[in-house]
């Protein structure tokens, strides 16, 4: 133990780090990553080591803001320092390297410890490639859920059936999110959507749904307009449902690597945190989504079918069609347009439409409202009571009263590309299609994206527009249509090979 | 690309690290972890995001010292920021994840992007525990090894032969080096001997030797030294001798793994770093080392072999017993008086003495001095050309002229542990011991340590000294003298189970 001039560092360290000098970190024998117990008004914290020779002299320790906070650290007091033990985690992870099962217990000291920021990032990066390599089984990916449930806020709906849908994604343009919920709330039953925003794509539902309201709730504001109007659409990273699940979804995005069990509990964990009792998910299939074959995505289905059984949730998939665009539209906004559009009545693409009434058909048929799901779905948006129960939500999330399509605030500068041969579309790069977007400014400017004019398997003549780059920026439009000039998306050529079905049911 | 104002961050971090506004990271569509240009006065680095809401405003952008060099940026200058591919290394890191072998280009790849700090310790711990758990074949092992050397500098003896010696480690008390090395020199052979410090035992080689000299030298001093005195003992870490070791072990202590692949390239790309061109390895076996059997002993054996036949080193190794400290003294400066009175022939330990001439005899008849190697180790010591050769060592190291084994600087502090029965000892804990030599100082405190009475199959009277706690400061022999008492590191029974010989040749 010895005395120590604590000196506020203003970092913002997702790591509870304490910074020395390596002078003294050598007299007290530790090295970086080694653990010491910060001590000052009688509170006790645990830090990780991390030396510098310029940021802290002999004598000093670096507190960073978290830590200064925990310890009511005021400006530089005298702390204590003395070396702590490891988190016994450190082992855990390392039995995981040995292929070994990890224990009930053994599985929530871990979740535990990165709840509460015990772990660095390399310590956290060491698991996630320990369980991506040597796996988890089925009752360690329970625990695994059920841990990082109880790492956050839960929210309960008492006895009501509370129903959730999930898109694992993969699969642009796939709004179908804001046609699915107000179906499913207009038939009556519940259904607390939360939903991310984009990573890697061009919109989440988070980014469509915040272009025209407010996706940042609370969870009393998700269970009361879910109460009240029977649905909601809310970001599910504003609330601390599975918290855990964002912080290992940040490594996992900077080793561009997503276990498989980790996938199941991750998503898993934020629908038993909402309360849902029935879950449907939506496994898009094909080139360039999660399961491009349909082999994994029935492997995919089964454990997601499985893991419910385990933790008291009733799970049903629908394997569906992503190997191209869902729909037209490809952006926040330009999404956001055509979901209303179709909740309007518009004809809209087949693909949107088949795809919203055929999966919120299964979910009215899981809460027993009806034995024909996908025509009592399409009799409920044909009547007009979705499109008058999204309002209603929108207006509950503080969107503008009786939300046109119109309204969705569309980028003002737009490019038009033509076809440069005449013949048919046989192929749709989902790549290159996000790229585009995301050059023009999605998800970030709500605004820009792309629309696609033609679709797989359609005929279209030289000088025709095949589809349209959005911006909100003159800048960003010439550096997406240069993207596009390369990439070329949509690819023409003079004969169809075949015309794939859009939907297949499970 | 967008312009931002640079705020230079004094933080040294082993990253490449920029710290952005979250607002900044969404308009361009990155996250933490993505990679970024920054560009300045015609230069470009490429830079690891992190985020921070506090640490710099949206417009700013947050650069540490490092990449401030780098950039020869002056304060608030305006920067070009710009999206950046992540390494390929990354990728090459997955392919391990999936148990594939790496082809020699993507073993230099990933090297390259270590030793030029392009990745973050998640990554590389992510790239530790992927190898951790899934090897390397020898073709790798022998590539990776190979890109380390070259990762840094290589000293030349030109057609010299050089020898070279190493302990695998995990036996205190193992103070041979300071023995071997001058014997070697003494005979006519080169032997340039770089050494590390401890990071969990009592004392290194690298701080044995600091207790009387200098260790920190340059790559030539060492080449200098070498080819006037014959031998060198210089702390390896001083020097760019396959720096990328020094980060990868960093990154191991915290993971508390050592890859076997990794452990064979971090030794023998050091060795081949410095010339050597022949190499007598010391793997001592026993309870609490690193190979606590014989199998995995003579495993490791093998593999050092084949991966020197690789390289283009002759390895030869010896298989020592490592179950209860080597000599009686345990911690820097007691090390290098034990050592010392050796050379200047005092019947020191058995253990300690038969350990460095069989050692050092292996090494002559290696280099064909003769074909009696232990006799003649045996007759270089006795004539006194041992003493004389490593007392030129330390001089030209700027140490004492006519070092004698009292000028070692021990603890002033001393306090004797008696036995409470009489018996025999039977069992000495390698780890018990090294705790209390650390609590009481070492290895920073030079002078701080154990010396043990009594050894393993010693008969001893009530009341005898069993061994004595040295220390430079009172506070801390107090320490070390509470943890004696919990610890009982040796332990004294009433009948000798067994005598364990103290050498087994290979």
């Amino acid at each position: 133990m010895k005395l120590f001039k604590a000196k506020p560092i203003d970092i913002e360290a997702g790591e509870p780090i304490v910074i020395m000098n390596p002078q003294d970190t050598a007299e007290l024998g530790i090295r970086e990553m080694d653990r010491v117990h910060v001590e000052i008004h009688g509170k006790n914290v645990v830090a990780i080591v991390q030396e510098s020779k310029t940021m802290v002299a002999p004598g000093e320790v670096g507190v960073i803001l978290k830590l200064q906070e925990d310890l009511n650290l005021i400006d530089e007091e005298q702390v204590n320092i003395k070396p702590a033990q490891r988190p016994q985690s450190i082992e855990l992870i390392k039995k995981k390297m040995d292929n070994l099962e990890l224990s009930t217990d053994e599985i929530y000291m871990i979740v535990h410890d990165m709840a509460n920021r015990n772990l660095s990032k390399a310590e956290i990066a060491s698991y996630i490639t320990a369980v991506y390599v040597n796996g988890m089984n089925m009752r360690e990916t329970k625990d695994l859920t059920m841990a990082m449930v109880e790492s956050g806020e839960t929210i309960n709906f008492g006895d009501r059936d509370v129903f959730d849908f999930h898109s694992v994604g993969g699969c642009p343009g796939n709004k179908i999110t804001p046609i699915i919920v107000p179906i499913v709330a207009a038939s009556g039953l519940l259904i607390p959507k939360t939903f991310s925003r984009a990573i890697s794509s061009a919109a989440g539902s988070a980014d469509i749904m915040e272009s025209i309201c407010n996706v940042t709730l609370t969870v009393e504001n998700i269970r009361q307009i879910t109460l009240e109007v029977g649905g909601v659409l809310a970001w599910g990273g504003a609330v601390r449902l599975a918290p855990v699940d964002d912080i290992l979804i940040n490594v996992e995005y900077g080793l561009t690597v997503d276990p498989h069990s980790q996938v199941l509990a991750s998503i898993m964990s934020k629908k038993k945190a909402v309360g849902a009792k029935h879950l449907l998910l939506d496994i898009p299939t094909g080139h360039g989504t999660k399961a491009p074959d349909e082999e994994t995505a029935r492997k995919l289905a089964r454990d997601f079918i499985g893991l419910g059984e385990e933790i008291g949730i009733n799970v049903e998939c629908a394997l569906t069609y992503g190997g191209q665009p869902i729909g037209r539209a490809i952006g926040p906004a330009l999404e956001a347009a055509e979901a209303i559009a179709i909740l309007e009545g518009t004809t809209g693409p087949r693909s949107v439409l088949e795809k919203a009434l055929s999966l919120s058909g299964i979910i009215l048929e899981m809460g027993g409202v009806t034995r024909n799901g996908y025509d009592e779905a399409a009799s409920i948006l044909k009547s007009g009571r979705a499109l008058e129960k999204f309002r209603q939500i929108v207006e509950a999330q503080g969107g503008k009263e009786n939300i046109t399509a119109s309204d969705a605030p569309i980028g003002q500068y737009n490019k038009q590309v033509m076809a440069d041969k005449s013949g048919y579309v046989n192929f749709i790069d989902n790549r290159s299609v996000v790229k585009i977007a995301r050059e023009a400014g999605a998800p970030y400017d709500k605004g820009a994206g792309l629309l696609i004019a033609k679709k797989g398997g359609q005929p279209v003549e030289k000088d025709e527009v095949i589809y349209t780059i959005y911006a909100e920026h003159e800048r960003k439009l010439k550096l997406a249509e240069s993207l596009a000039r390369r990439l070329r998306p949509v690819r023409v050529e003079n004969m169809v090979l075949d015309r794939i079905p859009m939907i297949k049911k499970l």
